[in-house]
Protein backbone atom coordinates (compact mmCIF):
# COMPACT_ATOMS: atom_id res chain seq x y z
CA UNK A 1 0.00 0.00 0.00
CA UNK A 2 3.29 2.60 0.03
CA UNK A 3 2.21 3.88 -2.99
CA UNK A 4 -1.46 4.79 -1.71
CA UNK A 5 -0.16 6.75 1.18
CA UNK A 6 -1.18 10.60 1.51
CA UNK A 7 2.49 12.08 -0.08
CA UNK A 8 3.86 14.91 1.51
CA UNK A 9 3.76 18.08 -0.52
CA UNK A 10 5.11 18.21 -4.42
CA UNK A 11 7.03 21.47 -4.48
CA UNK A 12 9.42 23.60 -2.05
CA UNK A 13 8.29 26.84 -0.48
CA UNK A 14 10.38 29.40 -2.69
CA UNK A 15 10.15 33.11 -2.45
CA UNK A 16 10.74 35.84 0.16
CA UNK A 17 8.65 34.16 3.23
CA UNK A 18 7.47 37.61 4.14
CA UNK A 19 3.90 38.47 4.82
CA UNK A 20 4.27 40.41 1.92
CA UNK A 21 5.79 37.85 -0.15
CA UNK A 22 2.92 35.52 0.48
CA UNK A 23 0.53 37.91 -0.78
CA UNK A 24 2.38 38.06 -4.45
CA UNK A 25 3.48 34.39 -4.64
CA UNK A 26 -0.83 34.21 -3.85
CA UNK A 27 -1.47 36.86 -6.79
CA UNK A 28 0.98 34.97 -9.08
CA UNK A 29 -1.12 31.40 -8.66
CA UNK A 30 -4.57 33.35 -9.19
CA UNK A 31 -3.27 34.88 -12.11
CA UNK A 32 -2.08 31.65 -13.08
CA UNK A 33 -5.34 29.90 -12.31
CA UNK A 34 -7.23 32.07 -14.74
CA UNK A 35 -4.16 31.47 -17.69
CA UNK A 36 -3.87 27.94 -17.52
CA UNK A 37 -7.56 27.40 -17.18
CA UNK A 38 -8.04 29.38 -20.22
CA UNK A 39 -5.31 29.14 -22.78
CA UNK A 40 -4.38 26.09 -21.48
CA UNK A 41 -0.30 25.21 -20.76
CA UNK A 42 1.21 25.68 -23.90
CA UNK A 43 -0.44 28.42 -25.54
CA UNK A 44 0.03 30.20 -21.82
CA UNK A 45 2.91 32.57 -20.76
CA UNK A 46 4.57 33.62 -18.06
CA UNK A 47 4.24 37.14 -19.64
CA UNK A 48 0.76 37.06 -19.18
CA UNK A 49 0.98 35.50 -15.83
CA UNK A 50 2.52 38.60 -14.21
CA UNK A 51 0.64 40.53 -16.19
CA UNK A 52 -2.93 39.56 -15.01
CA UNK A 53 -1.00 39.50 -11.80
CA UNK A 54 -0.46 42.93 -11.85
CA UNK A 55 3.82 42.34 -10.95
CA UNK A 56 6.87 42.90 -12.80
CA UNK A 57 7.94 39.77 -14.88
CA UNK A 58 11.33 39.83 -12.97
CA UNK A 59 9.38 39.21 -10.19
CA UNK A 60 8.13 36.11 -11.12
CA UNK A 61 11.24 34.36 -11.07
CA UNK A 62 11.85 35.19 -7.21
CA UNK A 63 9.32 32.50 -6.70
CA UNK A 64 9.05 30.25 -9.87
CA UNK A 65 11.84 29.22 -11.89
CA UNK A 66 9.33 28.24 -14.85
CA UNK A 67 5.72 28.06 -16.68
CA UNK A 68 6.27 23.96 -15.59
CA UNK A 69 7.46 25.15 -12.12
CA UNK A 70 4.42 27.33 -11.36
CA UNK A 71 1.75 24.86 -13.16
CA UNK A 72 2.70 21.86 -10.53
CA UNK A 73 2.62 24.65 -7.65
CA UNK A 74 -0.88 25.65 -8.75
CA UNK A 75 -2.00 21.73 -8.98
CA UNK A 76 -0.78 21.28 -5.62
CA UNK A 77 -2.37 24.94 -4.45
CA UNK A 78 -5.68 23.80 -5.96
CA UNK A 79 -5.41 20.61 -4.05
CA UNK A 80 -5.31 21.57 -0.48
CA UNK A 81 -7.00 25.07 -1.50
CA UNK A 82 -10.23 22.32 -1.84
CA UNK A 83 -9.10 20.13 0.90
CA UNK A 84 -9.07 23.03 2.90
CA UNK A 85 -12.80 23.98 2.12
CA UNK A 86 -14.12 20.20 1.65
CA UNK A 87 -13.09 20.06 5.21
CA UNK A 88 -14.63 23.07 6.78
CA UNK A 89 -17.75 22.52 5.30
CA UNK A 90 -17.84 18.91 6.73
CA UNK A 91 -16.32 19.12 10.47
CA UNK A 92 -20.09 20.12 12.17
CA UNK A 93 -21.71 17.35 10.72
CA UNK A 94 -23.26 14.55 12.63
CA UNK A 95 -22.02 11.29 11.19
CA UNK A 96 -20.27 10.53 8.01
CA UNK A 97 -23.38 9.77 5.60
CA UNK A 98 -24.29 13.75 6.41
CA UNK A 99 -20.40 14.15 5.94
CA UNK A 100 -20.48 13.11 2.56
CA UNK A 101 -23.97 15.26 1.67
CA UNK A 102 -22.75 18.27 2.79
CA UNK A 103 -19.52 17.46 1.24
CA UNK A 104 -21.09 16.73 -2.36
CA UNK A 105 -22.67 19.95 -1.88
CA UNK A 106 -19.76 22.01 -1.59
CA UNK A 107 -17.83 20.18 -3.83
CA UNK A 108 -19.87 20.96 -6.52
CA UNK A 109 -19.77 24.59 -4.93
CA UNK A 110 -16.17 24.40 -5.18
CA UNK A 111 -15.80 23.50 -8.41
CA UNK A 112 -18.31 26.37 -9.34
CA UNK A 113 -16.04 28.87 -7.51
CA UNK A 114 -13.19 27.43 -9.09
CA UNK A 115 -13.95 27.06 -12.88
CA UNK A 116 -10.96 26.15 -14.22
CA UNK A 117 -10.23 23.52 -11.90
CA UNK A 118 -11.50 20.59 -14.06
CA UNK A 119 -9.17 21.93 -16.92
CA UNK A 120 -5.95 22.21 -15.20
CA UNK A 121 -6.01 19.17 -13.04
CA UNK A 122 -7.38 17.11 -16.48
CA UNK A 123 -4.25 19.09 -18.33
CA UNK A 124 -1.78 17.86 -15.83
CA UNK A 125 -2.11 14.74 -16.57
CA UNK A 126 -0.45 15.28 -19.88
CA UNK A 127 1.88 18.25 -18.49
CA UNK A 128 3.08 16.89 -15.50
CA UNK A 129 1.92 13.48 -14.55
CA UNK A 130 2.94 13.10 -11.44
CA UNK A 131 1.58 16.10 -10.41
CA UNK A 132 -2.15 14.37 -11.86
CA UNK A 133 -1.74 11.27 -9.78
CA UNK A 134 -0.34 13.48 -6.50
CA UNK A 135 -3.34 15.11 -7.11
CA UNK A 136 -5.71 12.10 -6.95
CA UNK A 137 -3.65 10.09 -4.60
CA UNK A 138 -3.85 12.46 -2.30
CA UNK A 139 -7.36 12.65 -2.61
CA UNK A 140 -8.64 9.47 -2.13
CA UNK A 141 -5.96 8.66 0.10
CA UNK A 142 -7.05 11.27 2.92
CA UNK A 143 -10.50 10.09 2.01
CA UNK A 144 -10.28 6.30 2.93
CA UNK A 145 -8.78 7.56 6.10
CA UNK A 146 -11.52 9.47 7.19
CA UNK A 147 -13.94 6.75 5.96
CA UNK A 148 -11.50 3.82 7.42
CA UNK A 149 -12.44 5.82 10.97
CA UNK A 150 -15.88 6.08 10.62
CA UNK A 151 -15.78 1.93 9.68
CA UNK A 152 -14.08 2.16 13.40
CA UNK A 153 -17.16 4.00 14.78
CA UNK A 154 -19.69 1.84 12.87
CA UNK A 155 -20.66 4.85 10.58
CA UNK A 156 -19.13 3.41 7.25
CA UNK A 157 -20.05 -0.17 5.82
CA UNK A 158 -17.17 -2.24 5.96
CA UNK A 159 -14.61 -2.74 2.79
CA UNK A 160 -11.91 -1.77 1.02
CA UNK A 161 -11.82 2.11 2.28
CA UNK A 162 -9.82 3.55 -0.95
CA UNK A 163 -12.46 1.64 -3.32
CA UNK A 164 -15.20 3.32 -1.08
CA UNK A 165 -13.10 6.67 -1.28
CA UNK A 166 -12.95 6.31 -5.45
CA UNK A 167 -16.71 5.61 -5.58
CA UNK A 168 -17.33 8.89 -4.10
CA UNK A 169 -14.70 10.66 -5.80
CA UNK A 170 -15.75 9.06 -8.96
CA UNK A 171 -19.68 10.73 -8.17
CA UNK A 172 -18.63 13.54 -7.55
CA UNK A 173 -16.39 13.84 -10.24
CA UNK A 174 -18.91 12.99 -13.03
CA UNK A 175 -21.54 15.32 -11.64
CA UNK A 176 -19.47 18.16 -11.67
CA UNK A 177 -18.86 17.12 -15.19
CA UNK A 178 -22.15 17.04 -16.06
CA UNK A 179 -23.75 19.70 -13.86
CA UNK A 180 -20.39 22.26 -14.56
CA UNK A 181 -19.26 21.34 -18.48
CA UNK A 182 -21.54 19.79 -20.09
CA UNK A 183 -24.57 21.11 -20.14
CA UNK A 184 -26.73 23.55 -18.31
CA UNK A 185 -29.53 21.71 -19.69
CA UNK A 186 -30.03 18.65 -17.27
CA UNK A 187 -32.21 17.77 -13.75
CA UNK A 188 -32.39 20.34 -11.44
CA UNK A 189 -29.14 19.62 -9.36
CA UNK A 190 -31.83 19.21 -6.67
CA UNK A 191 -32.88 16.18 -8.21
CA UNK A 192 -29.39 14.82 -8.56
CA UNK A 193 -27.90 15.25 -5.24
CA UNK A 194 -31.31 13.75 -4.34
CA UNK A 195 -30.55 10.57 -5.71
CA UNK A 196 -26.71 10.43 -4.72
CA UNK A 197 -27.52 10.73 -1.45
CA UNK A 198 -29.69 7.77 -1.65
CA UNK A 199 -26.69 5.72 -3.44
CA UNK A 200 -24.26 6.84 -0.51
CA UNK A 201 -26.75 6.24 2.29
CA UNK A 202 -27.57 2.93 1.53
CA UNK A 203 -23.98 2.26 -0.77
CA UNK A 204 -21.43 3.67 2.16
CA UNK A 205 -23.39 3.00 5.01
CA UNK A 206 -24.15 0.08 6.86
CA UNK A 207 -28.07 -0.97 7.57
CA UNK A 208 -29.18 0.19 10.54
CA UNK A 209 -31.58 -2.70 10.67
CA UNK A 210 -34.55 -0.10 11.53
CA UNK A 211 -37.32 0.16 8.25
CA UNK A 212 -36.81 2.72 5.93
CA UNK B 1 -32.85 16.75 -21.30
CA UNK B 2 -32.03 16.95 -24.99
CA UNK B 3 -28.71 17.57 -24.41
CA UNK B 4 -28.10 14.35 -22.76
CA UNK B 5 -29.58 12.08 -24.97
CA UNK B 6 -27.75 9.09 -26.91
CA UNK B 7 -26.54 11.16 -29.80
CA UNK B 8 -25.64 9.77 -33.46
CA UNK B 9 -22.13 9.05 -34.57
CA UNK B 10 -19.61 11.60 -34.69
CA UNK B 11 -17.77 10.97 -37.28
CA UNK B 12 -19.10 9.44 -40.80
CA UNK B 13 -17.96 6.44 -42.54
CA UNK B 14 -15.63 7.27 -45.19
CA UNK B 15 -13.05 4.89 -47.22
CA UNK B 16 -14.14 2.20 -49.91
CA UNK B 17 -16.45 0.13 -48.30
CA UNK B 18 -15.64 -3.04 -49.87
CA UNK B 19 -14.44 -5.84 -47.06
CA UNK B 20 -11.20 -5.07 -47.70
CA UNK B 21 -11.67 -1.69 -47.17
CA UNK B 22 -12.75 -2.18 -43.79
CA UNK B 23 -9.80 -4.14 -42.77
CA UNK B 24 -7.82 -1.31 -44.27
CA UNK B 25 -9.73 1.33 -42.13
CA UNK B 26 -9.28 -1.21 -38.72
CA UNK B 27 -5.77 -1.48 -38.97
CA UNK B 28 -5.37 2.16 -39.77
CA UNK B 29 -7.34 3.18 -36.27
CA UNK B 30 -5.65 0.09 -34.20
CA UNK B 31 -2.05 1.71 -35.21
CA UNK B 32 -3.41 5.30 -34.57
CA UNK B 33 -4.71 3.60 -31.27
CA UNK B 34 -1.34 2.63 -30.19
CA UNK B 35 0.52 5.88 -32.37
CA UNK B 36 -1.52 8.15 -30.26
CA UNK B 37 -1.72 6.78 -26.82
CA UNK B 38 2.14 6.20 -26.88
CA UNK B 39 3.08 9.66 -28.54
CA UNK B 40 0.09 11.84 -27.25
CA UNK B 41 -1.38 13.81 -30.23
CA UNK B 42 0.62 16.43 -31.03
CA UNK B 43 3.59 13.76 -31.66
CA UNK B 44 1.90 11.89 -33.28
CA UNK B 45 2.14 11.79 -36.95
CA UNK B 46 0.35 10.13 -39.78
CA UNK B 47 3.30 8.44 -41.82
CA UNK B 48 3.88 6.71 -38.55
CA UNK B 49 0.15 6.05 -38.12
CA UNK B 50 0.75 4.38 -41.69
CA UNK B 51 4.33 2.38 -41.23
CA UNK B 52 2.31 0.89 -38.16
CA UNK B 53 -0.90 -0.40 -39.54
CA UNK B 54 1.82 -1.53 -42.80
CA UNK B 55 -0.40 0.53 -45.84
CA UNK B 56 0.75 3.40 -48.03
CA UNK B 57 0.82 7.26 -46.47
CA UNK B 58 -1.28 7.78 -49.69
CA UNK B 59 -3.46 4.78 -48.53
CA UNK B 60 -4.27 7.02 -45.11
CA UNK B 61 -6.10 9.66 -47.50
CA UNK B 62 -8.64 7.14 -48.68
CA UNK B 63 -10.08 7.03 -45.42
CA UNK B 64 -9.18 10.37 -43.21
CA UNK B 65 -8.74 13.65 -44.26
CA UNK B 66 -6.38 14.39 -41.64
CA UNK B 67 -4.29 13.55 -38.29
CA UNK B 68 -7.63 15.40 -36.45
CA UNK B 69 -10.10 13.60 -38.41
CA UNK B 70 -8.82 10.09 -37.19
CA UNK B 71 -8.10 11.11 -33.96
CA UNK B 72 -11.92 11.75 -33.76
CA UNK B 73 -12.47 8.78 -35.84
CA UNK B 74 -11.05 6.84 -32.82
CA UNK B 75 -12.50 7.96 -29.95
CA UNK B 76 -15.69 6.86 -31.57
CA UNK B 77 -14.76 3.76 -32.45
CA UNK B 78 -13.11 2.93 -28.74
CA UNK B 79 -16.22 4.24 -27.48
CA UNK B 80 -18.84 1.61 -29.62
CA UNK B 81 -15.92 -1.04 -29.15
CA UNK B 82 -16.25 -0.87 -25.16
CA UNK B 83 -19.80 -0.60 -25.47
CA UNK B 84 -20.33 -3.72 -27.46
CA UNK B 85 -17.65 -5.49 -25.11
CA UNK B 86 -19.90 -4.32 -22.07
CA UNK B 87 -23.26 -5.28 -23.59
CA UNK B 88 -21.98 -8.62 -24.84
CA UNK B 89 -20.32 -9.86 -21.26
CA UNK B 90 -23.88 -8.99 -19.39
CA UNK B 91 -25.98 -10.19 -21.62
CA UNK B 92 -26.69 -13.44 -19.50
CA UNK B 93 -26.95 -11.29 -16.30
CA UNK B 94 -29.79 -13.07 -14.39
CA UNK B 95 -30.30 -9.38 -13.12
CA UNK B 96 -29.02 -5.79 -13.39
CA UNK B 97 -26.97 -6.43 -9.42
CA UNK B 98 -25.17 -9.35 -11.47
CA UNK B 99 -25.31 -7.36 -14.43
CA UNK B 100 -23.61 -4.51 -12.40
CA UNK B 101 -21.01 -7.13 -11.10
CA UNK B 102 -19.93 -8.95 -14.45
CA UNK B 103 -20.09 -5.06 -16.23
CA UNK B 104 -17.08 -4.37 -13.93
CA UNK B 105 -14.63 -6.52 -13.97
CA UNK B 106 -15.27 -6.61 -17.81
CA UNK B 107 -14.64 -2.67 -18.09
CA UNK B 108 -11.65 -3.06 -16.07
CA UNK B 109 -10.77 -6.11 -18.70
CA UNK B 110 -11.10 -3.87 -21.33
CA UNK B 111 -8.86 -1.34 -20.28
CA UNK B 112 -6.24 -3.64 -19.31
CA UNK B 113 -6.63 -4.89 -22.88
CA UNK B 114 -6.88 -1.17 -24.64
CA UNK B 115 -3.74 -0.06 -22.59
CA UNK B 116 -4.13 3.48 -24.32
CA UNK B 117 -8.01 3.99 -23.23
CA UNK B 118 -7.55 6.32 -20.74
CA UNK B 119 -4.83 8.58 -22.26
CA UNK B 120 -6.86 8.90 -25.65
CA UNK B 121 -9.77 9.78 -23.98
CA UNK B 122 -8.28 12.14 -21.82
CA UNK B 123 -6.62 13.95 -24.13
CA UNK B 124 -9.63 14.39 -26.75
CA UNK B 125 -10.20 16.79 -23.87
CA UNK B 126 -8.17 19.04 -25.17
CA UNK B 127 -7.62 17.94 -28.69
CA UNK B 128 -11.54 17.69 -29.60
CA UNK B 129 -13.70 18.88 -26.50
CA UNK B 130 -16.78 17.88 -28.72
CA UNK B 131 -15.51 14.01 -29.42
CA UNK B 132 -14.83 13.80 -25.47
CA UNK B 133 -18.42 15.06 -24.40
CA UNK B 134 -19.75 13.10 -26.61
CA UNK B 135 -17.82 9.81 -25.60
CA UNK B 136 -18.80 10.21 -22.30
CA UNK B 137 -22.58 11.55 -23.01
CA UNK B 138 -23.16 8.29 -25.15
CA UNK B 139 -21.58 6.25 -22.15
CA UNK B 140 -23.48 7.99 -19.62
CA UNK B 141 -27.04 8.30 -21.62
CA UNK B 142 -26.61 4.41 -22.95
CA UNK B 143 -26.66 3.51 -19.19
CA UNK B 144 -29.14 5.42 -17.56
CA UNK B 145 -31.54 3.85 -19.99
CA UNK B 146 -31.00 0.71 -19.08
CA UNK B 147 -31.33 1.44 -15.18
CA UNK B 148 -34.55 3.43 -16.18
CA UNK B 149 -35.74 0.30 -17.72
CA UNK B 150 -34.32 -1.57 -14.47
CA UNK B 151 -35.86 0.92 -12.59
CA UNK B 152 -39.19 -0.34 -14.32
CA UNK B 153 -38.96 -3.87 -13.62
CA UNK B 154 -38.31 -2.86 -9.92
CA UNK B 155 -34.33 -4.17 -9.70
CA UNK B 156 -33.09 -0.38 -9.37
CA UNK B 157 -33.75 1.74 -6.49
CA UNK B 158 -35.64 4.99 -7.99
CA UNK B 159 -33.99 8.35 -8.55
CA UNK B 160 -32.60 10.30 -11.42
CA UNK B 161 -31.12 7.09 -13.15
CA UNK B 162 -28.18 9.29 -14.89
CA UNK B 163 -26.85 10.45 -11.39
CA UNK B 164 -26.97 6.53 -10.93
CA UNK B 165 -25.11 5.78 -14.33
CA UNK B 166 -22.34 8.39 -13.20
CA UNK B 167 -21.99 7.00 -10.17
CA UNK B 168 -21.03 3.93 -11.19
CA UNK B 169 -18.90 4.97 -14.45
CA UNK B 170 -17.26 7.17 -11.96
CA UNK B 171 -16.52 4.35 -9.50
CA UNK B 172 -15.56 2.37 -12.78
CA UNK B 173 -13.20 4.77 -14.01
CA UNK B 174 -11.60 5.98 -10.54
CA UNK B 175 -10.89 1.91 -9.89
CA UNK B 176 -9.29 1.88 -13.34
CA UNK B 177 -6.66 4.99 -13.13
CA UNK B 178 -5.84 2.76 -9.67
CA UNK B 179 -5.49 -0.63 -10.52
CA UNK B 180 -3.95 -0.14 -13.81
CA UNK B 181 -2.61 3.45 -14.43
CA UNK B 182 -1.87 4.76 -10.98
CA UNK B 183 -0.22 1.69 -9.19
CA UNK B 184 0.67 -2.19 -8.86
CA UNK B 185 1.09 -1.73 -5.44
CA UNK B 186 -2.45 -1.72 -3.73
CA UNK B 187 -5.06 -4.04 -2.48
CA UNK B 188 -5.88 -7.42 -5.09
CA UNK B 189 -8.52 -6.32 -7.64
CA UNK B 190 -10.43 -8.92 -5.82
CA UNK B 191 -10.41 -6.89 -2.96
CA UNK B 192 -11.64 -3.92 -4.46
CA UNK B 193 -14.19 -5.47 -6.86
CA UNK B 194 -15.84 -6.83 -3.32
CA UNK B 195 -15.67 -3.84 -1.67
CA UNK B 196 -17.20 -2.11 -5.14
CA UNK B 197 -20.06 -4.99 -5.32
CA UNK B 198 -21.27 -3.91 -1.56
CA UNK B 199 -21.72 -0.57 -2.51
CA UNK B 200 -23.53 -1.04 -5.62
CA UNK B 201 -25.70 -4.02 -4.49
CA UNK B 202 -26.90 -1.52 -1.57
CA UNK B 203 -26.81 1.89 -3.10
CA UNK B 204 -28.28 0.59 -6.43
CA UNK B 205 -30.44 -2.29 -5.76
CA UNK B 206 -33.64 -1.55 -3.52
CA UNK B 207 -34.19 -3.07 -0.60
CA UNK B 208 -35.14 -6.53 -0.75
CA UNK B 209 -37.05 -6.39 3.09
CA UNK B 210 -35.20 -9.77 3.44
CA UNK B 211 -32.51 -9.82 6.18
CA UNK B 212 -28.91 -9.51 5.30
Amino acid sequence: MAMEKTRPGLTQGVGPATERGERTRRKLLAAAEVEFGEKGFHTASISSITQRAGVAQGTFYLYYRSKEEIFRALVEHMNRTMRRYLSEAIEDAANRAEAERIGLEAFLRFCREHENLYRIVMESQFVDPEAHRWYFQTLAGGYAERLKAAQARGEVRNGDPYTQALALIGMAFFMGKRHLIWSQDCVPEADALAAASEIIQHGITPDTGKPR
